[in-house]
């Protein structure tokens, strides 16, 4: 079903994927979800904030039902994280057309921007933006990996990078939205199932931990003379694991930054960025205190626990999942449909089984007959709620 | 009088100066160079290793005395860590020439190529090629951090890449060595003196440490499923300080890659570079030994310990301490000058006195009369060694 998206940013010395919001291959998965609107005769858009929609209907008349999901990745990603949201919502679509569906309300497709965060560090950041859930003077402001602000990157590739920010019209013609998703853990195998739902979203943030020292020879300066900042960096990622074990939540330094980065001197500046989540905020909060010592600490995006629309997520578990209702799962991760959720929308997700439970690499995978069995639980869920 | 220098290849952000091996601000201080030995009539050459020299005489007669030393520098490096040396050398050879010297023996000026490492990971490049103490094939497929080999950076900078290596020609027209650099430590400061003489360099090398672990998702992977290899860095880092300071050497993380580095993902891959150095070699492969476990580790380089020719250490601190012969000191830090005393070559070092021994930042300093200082100090070498 990716077949279409396998080689669009794929690295392949690893075989993993690299999808930087507004990158050359982000341009194309973008060009290929408008060729992919077009085919079917909806109505493209971009909104102010980047974010692509695909509309079967006209959703200024009536708000209408909104499914989909991201293009961007994780660097050296796997293929189904986001994509298969997007490529399974064209195929729902086109599994109502095939049964004759004519919906009252409106159907649309959404490709929300810049969900991963890889390149500026702050994930779901086009739903942050249309929701108002991130200031646009501080999303315009982060930088990338070469020092380039988010608002020179949008100039860049020809956006308005001043009309950036909260959205009522958009937000106005969504009347609910469903999120599909691959699995990001192995409860659907435990299950047995093919297909689940979405309870909550454990709340979940990010900190920026700057470690500060003396650049120095690596050669000549005695070592009670250093103030070299990787030993406190050592010492908070054994921490946080410990710290993390205790409390029955996890917690993740996944990357680090060391500054002036020669072999042989003594750094100067060791940055590293915390990850931390678990099902109740206080014991998140806890952790990231009790390792800030030391370190120079900034909250870079903060989610607090979304619960999923009650009366919508028992009525997605008994339209997926066919004879019986299917299974009703919390999740660590974070998605767009969380930050609508938070926002107000009726919001579900459903999420299709992982056999290893692995994601954010290149050996996330699902079965093909599973995918299929996500693409018509999904268009029955659009039946549905269309009706 | 690092003046002319002084904005090739400096970060405007920190003040600090990156000019790694064959880069554009490289090309700029080889230019610089051949500039200054064309103003002083003198014969430029390039070896096929990339090494620059400027003679004074005709060394193909009678091999000549070099001084020199290198013009790149570590990433956020200072002003004075390799072009004092050089700068001071054409300063010497003026006084030289003001005197009236008319030497009998060549008088060659030298910039050693790549002698930090700062980009390929291997330091003295240019030095150790011309010696045969690398092998050109492992040189030439050593990658930069954008995965370009030495090959593809040499190719591309018009140099020829499958000439590279020792170079016997070139090795012949060197009678004597002596290299001054400014002081990385503060022995000059407590000697009260502004020029000091070399002893001994430290055995010191560079240790690649990769450890791997399984890439994977930072929210929904459970503590006990994770193979995060952030651990055993971490663990390494701290172990390395503790056994250096049991044996009373120095080692250093200075380096260090994650892979593929998103904050919301357990990383896949660790590298980080020891550096270890000290008085005793065996002390210095002990650490390396204890440290090994849970990781591939690669030795990178590695330099035994450099005794330099005793007579000329000697004759050195006669002629350059004025009425008190000039202190001699041992160092940590590896210097071309290493590489050619291993290579037979007779070879001396002279240091000039860094107030605060900061080194390898943008801190590292001299004073004004100090550098002066060096350049007679060096002159007066010269003038001693071509009677």
């Amino acid at each position: 079903m990716l077949e279409p998206l396998a080689n669009v940013g794929r690295d392949p010395a690893t075989g993993g994927y690299v999808r930087d919001a507004w990158s050359d291959a982000d341009m194309e998965l973008r060009e290929w979800f408008a060729g992919e609107a077009a085919r079917r005769g909806l109505d493209l858009r971009e909104d102010r904030n980047g974010n692509l929609w695909a509309w079967w209907g006209d959703p200024s008349r009536r708000p209408g039902v909104v499914t989909g999901s991201h293009l961007d990745s994780v660097r050296q990603g796997g293929a189904y994280d986001g994509p298969l949201g997007v490529v399974s919502a064209f195929a729902a679509l086109d599994i109502l057309k095939s049964r004759g569906t004519s919906p009252r309300t409106p159907v649309g497709i959404v490709c929300f921007t810049d969900e991963e965060g890889a390149r500026f560090g702050v994930p779901c950041m086009g739903s942050r933006l249309l929701t108002g859930a991130i200031e646009p003077e501080r999303a315009l402001a982060l930088t990338d990996d070469d020092g380039d602000t988010l608002a020179e990157v949008m100039t860049r590739a020809g956006r308005k990078a001043h009309e950036l920010g909260r959205d009522p019209e958009t937000r106005a013609t969504i009347g609910a939205f469903v999120e599909l998703h691959v699995e990001q853990g192995r409860a659907l195998v435990e299950y047995d199932r093919p297909v689940g739902v979405a309870s909550a979203i454990w709340p979940h943030g990010r900190w920026r931990f700057d470690f500060r020292g003396r650049a120095d020879h690596a050669g000549t300066t005695r070592l009670a003379d250093r103030d070299d900042p990787m030993l406190p960096l050592a010492r908070m990622v054994l921490a946080a694991r410990t710290a993390a074990e205790r409390r029955g939540i996890v917690a993740t330094v996944g990357k680090v930054r060391v500054s002036p980065g020669n072999a042989n001197a003594v750094p100067g500046l060791v940055t590293a960025w915390l990850d931390a989540r678990g099902p109740a905020e206080l014991d998140v909060r806890d952790l990231v205190a009790e390792l800030a010592g030391g370190a120079d600490v900034r909250e870079e995006s903060w989610t607090p626990v979304v619960d999923f629309d009650p009366v919508l997520r028992d009525r997605l578990a008994r339209v997926a999942g066919g004879d019986t209702p299917a299974p009703i799962l919390p999740t660590g991760a974070g998605h767009d449909a969380g930050i609508l959720a938070a926002a107000g929308v009726p919001t579900g997700m459903l999420f299709v089984r992982n056999p290893t439970g692995v994601s954010h690499s290149p050996d996330e995978h699902a079965e093909q007959a599973d995918c299929e069995a996500g693409v018509v639980a999904l268009a029955d869920v659009l039946e549905d709620l269309c009706r």
